[in-house]
């Protein structure tokens, strides 16, 4: 009654609706998505009814109606003119998560195309183009058609995702950012599948990361958003799997932006961190199972060159020199091991909360980077470390920052017996339709 | 960590804390009430926490800390300078709630002074303003000095809440309107009650209203505002009580603007519906009993004329011609009864929003109201009517209106058998400290 009578649905009505634990019509999450992306509905409006859906959820159908309208509010690009099927991937983000870099090039390998589209980090996960930024000369933003005719040719992309893809989603997430509800997991899974749907893919996996430095702290929440993009997946047509994924600790020896590429292009030589090489082939296995073309022996990639041939003209592709220097921090500190022993904890947030305080990450969108901070690990859960050995050393431009960093990681690591350590699997479970 | 360093809290902090059922801290909700009004906490911030109140609640700690940072984001008055005790009323609206209008001069004859700041009309309850407006030449803004030199000279003033009381609270009930989250019990009773403190009453009693026509619909939620509201006062130092009291059926037998001020005077004349009296005269007493001069015969000011002489200098004293005649609506539509027998029903909420929608109410903040619009009732509650009998009249100036109202009271009204009759007391109970 209190709304413009032009409009189909009055915004306080649907708030109220949310609030009182009533289901949303199709109707009228249709209409809220889109009145909010044309300026009808008011931030403050959609922050509120934000808030209800966290408190109150929302059921499997409004959530899909829901990321629906969100896709619907802007482009939808198109891969059928490729020869190729395609299989893309998206992480929920973790510490030390590199994978999508020696992941790209390797499926590739195998005739399947990967159209990246990747986000730069905030908070203390890292963000992807920020790692391939740190390459002299990458570009992260490419045209739809530069796109699709690097798709053609190399076979795997990784840019930036183009203004024109769900819209909505972005504007949504700006605000979820700033008004405490990133945490709701309807909204999460609409966020993340509407971009994935509307990006294109044939295929996607989905690593959803659980542990102290994701997102998802606990495997009941991480199994329930994994099953929620399963399904929205699957019922748009993308062949969709997940992966839960252990972090409670960092994946392999680094996190930081060049630290990371050079642990990748290890990997990509055949080397590298095991659990590192163990996700990356394990995630290239079930993009090419999704993408129809599973049962290669993907391993073999990695250590005959012919995954590393495929990221240099990645790279290339994108205006940069897989051969030039990668930056390097000016200063370093280093941790020593406080006892011989094994090392029993070592948590992902503490890392990526250090990592972020050197300069590798961003407290705002605006903020630059710098490409050789962060931490490098000279041992993972399990070793054996020896008093006064080398744990961690500290990368940064400005060594002002050392202390902060220092203070993030107390408490963040132990050493102790062997019978102490922690032992989640690396892969925890694995959630397909 | 992301907000601007200079600030003392980070708005998202505090927002995640509500929403996850922490207790805010007195310094956070301090800080947020502080920071909102000055701009440093987003619109669409507050409504996230909003919401998040709405959902999750505040204990009463929270609210009282609550209601006095609304109350210092402002100025105080201050009647210390009267001869006089001050009393003052506050009703949570209903329908032909005109109580305050008779009210403040019979409280006013027994030298106990009414400062009354009210407000207009939003929606399907009246606002004691336009209800006034309705007199010629009666003006509803007044300044601070011209107030307190009216409550020393005539012991009464109905006036427009000047802007520098409790700012927090003007901006925070727009967005509470706008945002689904204006039914919060915390949120309702700190707005009430920081208007009221900032006052500067030494007494207060509460008329929360119960039933269809009020924002209240059923006892246990009103008990628990009522409560909430005694003890915010009582710890503020204003003698606080509440009545809760019947909104079920409309009060009196006029709806509407000209048509309530029409019936007050004939209450200050000694006679008008019992109900309206009844209400008037218990209200007075608890006002004059919280005010320290209880027991007197509050009855007979209004059969001797007293009442009607403090009226008519209160409306004088504002501009207003009590003599003039008051405006008529040009249209009126009659209902008559369907059949002979009791009236078993007639539903406030009904009869409020066909009195809005005839033109008494505006549907928003800058839309005018007609003074002569509104629903006269010819029968109320559990009297006999014959069928064809005039049952109530509708009035308008703008006659394309008759069929909404008409619709709006459709199934607003019965007649049956006595027995069939509702009978919740008008006064349900009273709550003090």
């Amino acid at each position: 009654m209190m709304g413009a009578m032009s409009e189909a649905f009055d915004a306080v009505d649907v708030i109220i609706a949310k609030r009182d634990r009533h289901e949303l019509s199709d109707d009228q999450i249709r209409w809220v998505i889109d009145a909010y992306t044309r300026g009808a509905v008011a931030e403050e409006q959609m922050s509120s009814l934000n808030m209800a859906i966290l408190l109150n959820g929302m059921n499997r159908r409004e959530i899909a109606t829901w990321t629906d309208a969100m896709i619907k509010s802007g482009e939808r690009m198109d891969f059928s003119s490729l020869s190729r099927p395609t299989a893309d991937k998206h992480s929920t983000g973790g510490v030390g998560d590199k994978i999508t870099l020696p992941l790209a090039p390797l499926v590739a390998v195998f005739d399947v195309a990967v159209p990246q589209l990747s986000g730069r980090g905030l908070g203390h996960t890292g963000g992807t183009l920020d790692k391939l930024e740190s390459i002299a000369g990458w570009q992260a933003a490419l045209s739809n058609e530069a796109m699709l005719a690097q798709l053609d040719d190399v076979g795997a992309v990784i840019c930036a995702a183009g203004s024109g893809l769900a819209p909505a989603d972005k504007k949504l997430y700006a605000l979820r950012d700033v008004t405490g509800t990133v945490e709701a997991i309807p909204l999460i899974a609409s966020s993340i599948m509407s971009k994935k749907i509307a990006e294109g893919t044939g295929a996607l996996v989905l690593d959803v990361k659980v542990g102290s430095g994701a997102f998802m702290k606990n495997v009941d929440r991480a199994r329930e958003l994994a099953e929620t993009m399963v399904a929205l997946g699957t019922d748009a047509g993308v062949n969709t799997v997940a992966l839960l994924t252990n972090m409670e600790t960092p994946l392999g020896l680094t996190a930081g932006n060049a630290l990371e590429v050079r642990e990748s292009v290890e990997v990509l030589a055949g080397g590298g961190p095991k659990d590192v090489v163990e996700l990356t082939v394990r995630l290239a296995e079930e993009m090419l199972e999704a993408g129809g073309r599973g049962g290669q022996d993907v391993r073999a990639a990695l250590n005959d060159g012919r995954a590393m041939d495929a990221w240099r003209r990645m790279i290339a592709a994108q205006g940069g020199d897989p051969d030039a220097p990668l930056p390097v921090a000016k200063e370093t500190h280093v941790v020593t091991a406080p006892t011989s022993g094994t090392l029993t904890s070592l948590d992902a947030y503490a890392v990526g909360i250090a990592a972020w305080r050197l300069g590798a990450g961003r407290a705002r969108k605006e903020d630059p980077v710098q490409a050789g901070a962060g931490v490098e690990l000279h041992a993972q859960l399990g070793d054996h470390v020896e008093a006064g050995d080398p744990l961690l050393t500290l990368h940064t431009d400005t060594p002002e920052r050392f202390d902060r960093a220092l203070e993030a990681l107390k408490g963040g690591y132990a050493v102790g017996s062997p019978d102490e350590a922690a032992h989640l699997p690396l892969i925890i479970d694995r959630i397909a339709k």
